[in-house]
């Protein structure tokens, strides 16, 4: 890194009313302080390859210190959205996806799709071929975006927004979520009026907020009908089959075992479905289970499943608006926007046995 | 149309030795032609939207006329592969998503994903959009391209891979398929050999070339095995779980009902699991099922569903790395490939009650 080779930009640069919005410097004056010419200034915000690796980062880094923007219309973006899912499984991504082509098509914007290979941030390489081709927008689906790359989109007025963030995205980056806090107590209220009073939890790694949010649901609404946390009735997983399957298993075999489970997703409902048939117990006569998401499996599988929706499909289109709208310099009214969840009430859950 | 005021080129124009591959024209003679300038001709190749619409189809058709194409390398093309769909439904398109991202990140190219609406072809918009972004290449899933469209994109050498094609796509258009026919054969073969001698079949839409083999693939098992094809047991729908259901029931409230019924996709065969389940019929032991696709699904439903597996992320692999192959002059030696099929036996398919 070049960082600490890199005078200070306070006190040498003046502020300049034009050639940056929100920023504090001009594009001649970022190649004056890193000692290139202009043209390389605008080759590195353009993400062409023919700069050297050590000017780039000299010039990324200014960019990033001066807080440079460039100017809305300067540059007509492409007419794309780019859409970064951190890994494509399941029809999960399938209700994204259509959500934001919805948009697309009405607004005569391609979709371009990344994956960030199971990591939560995108790499180097995608963000230098989102600066080449310069989208009007770019969508995030669980992915967050380290401060530098922020950094790189902001200076080149790039606008992102995050759908159902893993982490917290930071107060200052729009995002569309769901009320997940609010699915869990729904999931939980239901099986309790059902009369359970042993209910398990399978939940989604823990890193990942919108699981915590379902799994505090959960809690809070054990906890406001007098029931007792009991830590060993959650477990942990990935928000694949295998881990429905394997973290159903361990509640299935306790002595003392649940009588109602509440999984992460619907994925992992079915793994805990497969989990009950290899033990015998059937559903919702020997256990209740209640999904998330409301994907079209669910639906289909017998018995058909219980489940909170999320509304994947519309939180993608508002994600994609409200990116469109942001490349138009409209700014929201607010940053952040879940929408709601509701219980969907189908076969899988009942009254505990006598 | 202005197809009809344009001059036939023929014996105004002279062949070319330069400027065009494979063509007969260059730029500068089209223009003439034309009665426009060189720029504008350029202007319409690079899909610019600022040329009025009856000098376009002008230009257009004598490109056509002229069989121009553009020199290899004469413009660089995006880092891109366009991929189109004619419905982002299940987790199909998820498999085929996959494939093409896994040969993509390889290659530093992203991936533009379009849908055709449900329609087989894609509209304009779309082939506007792909000659405006330039893209390495362009895979049609179950799409196929008119004419016009496809000489719009050899005019640009801008090459395209068929992947399954729902129709025929043309002996000169590269396809990568399944073989369709032999998992018909398989399929039906493997309920003949449990004792099957009445089987039902729900096939896709007559339209789509696929299902027609599967279903070919069908009859001819029965016949070589001395059964004849009855009619009243092949029932048609689209691929998805509604039509599974319904021909489902249509099949199994038959007074002889079939004792087997292969299905043109698992989505059908979920949609005949839920018709059984109405009927109070269990599976296998009333009736016993073959999918096909064998999408992960297959392998979470109750029972596990026997189905034949198609490599859907094979071929999409297969189809992106034929379309970088046309892209940098490689012509393959075989412009059809088919991937192989195979049965995959869950507990869906089991010996007839006698």
């Amino acid at each position: 890194m070049t960082a600490t080779s890199v005078q200070p930009p306070q006190g040498d640069q003046p502020e300049s009313p034009h050639g940056a919005v929100g920023g504090t410097a001009t594009l001649a004056e970022i190649a004056r302080a890193a000692g290139v010419s202009a043209p390389t200034v605008s080759k590195v915000l353009n993400g062409r390859g023919d700069v050297a690796p050590a000017t780039r980062s000299k010039v990324e880094e200014l960019l990033r210190r001066h807080g440079y923007q460039r100017r809305r219309g300067s540059v007509q973006p492409a007419p794309l959205i780019d859409l970064v899912f951190h890994e494509l499984e399941s029809s999960w991504a399938m209700e994204v996806i259509r959500g934001v082509e919805n948009v697309a098509r009405d607004e005569g914007l391609s979709v371009v799709l990344s994956e960030s290979a199971g990591r939560l941030s995108p790499g180097q390489t995608w963000v230098d071929g989102v600066l080449a081709r310069r989208p009007t927008g770019v969508i995030l689906v669980l992915s967050g975006l380290e401060a530098a790359q922020r950094a790189q989109l902001t200076s080149r007025d790039i606008p992102f927004v995050v759908l159902d963030p893993a982490g917290d995205p930071g107060e200052d980056v729009p995002a569309i979520g769901a009320t997940n806090w609010q699915g869990g107590v729904a999931a939980t209220r239901h099986l309790l009026e059902l009369g359970h009073r042993r209910i398990g939890v399978i939940g989604g790694p823990s890193g990942i907020m919108c699981s915590r949010a379902r799994i505090d649901g959960y809690r809070a609404a054990l906890e406001t009908a007098g029931i007792a946390f009991d830590p060993d009735l959650v477990r942990l997983g990935t928000f694949h089959h295998e881990a429905g399957y394997a973290e159903g298993l361990a509640l299935l075999r306790m002595p003392d075992r649940p009588t109602a489970i509440f999984t992460g997703n619907d994925i992992q409902a079915l793994g805990l479905y497969e989990a009950a048939r290899e033990l015998g117990l059937r559903i919702p006569h020997h256990v209740s289970v209640v999904g998330f998401d409301d994907l079209p499996v669910a639906r289909w599988i017998s018995p058909p499943l219980t489940t909170v929706r999320q509304p994947l499909t519309e939180m993608a289109e508002a994600a994609a608006r409200l990116v469109v709208d942001l490349s138009r310099g409209r700014q929201p009214s607010t940053l952040r926007v879940d929408l709601a969840t509701r219980l969907v009430e189908r076969a899988s859950s009942a009254a505990p046995r006598d």
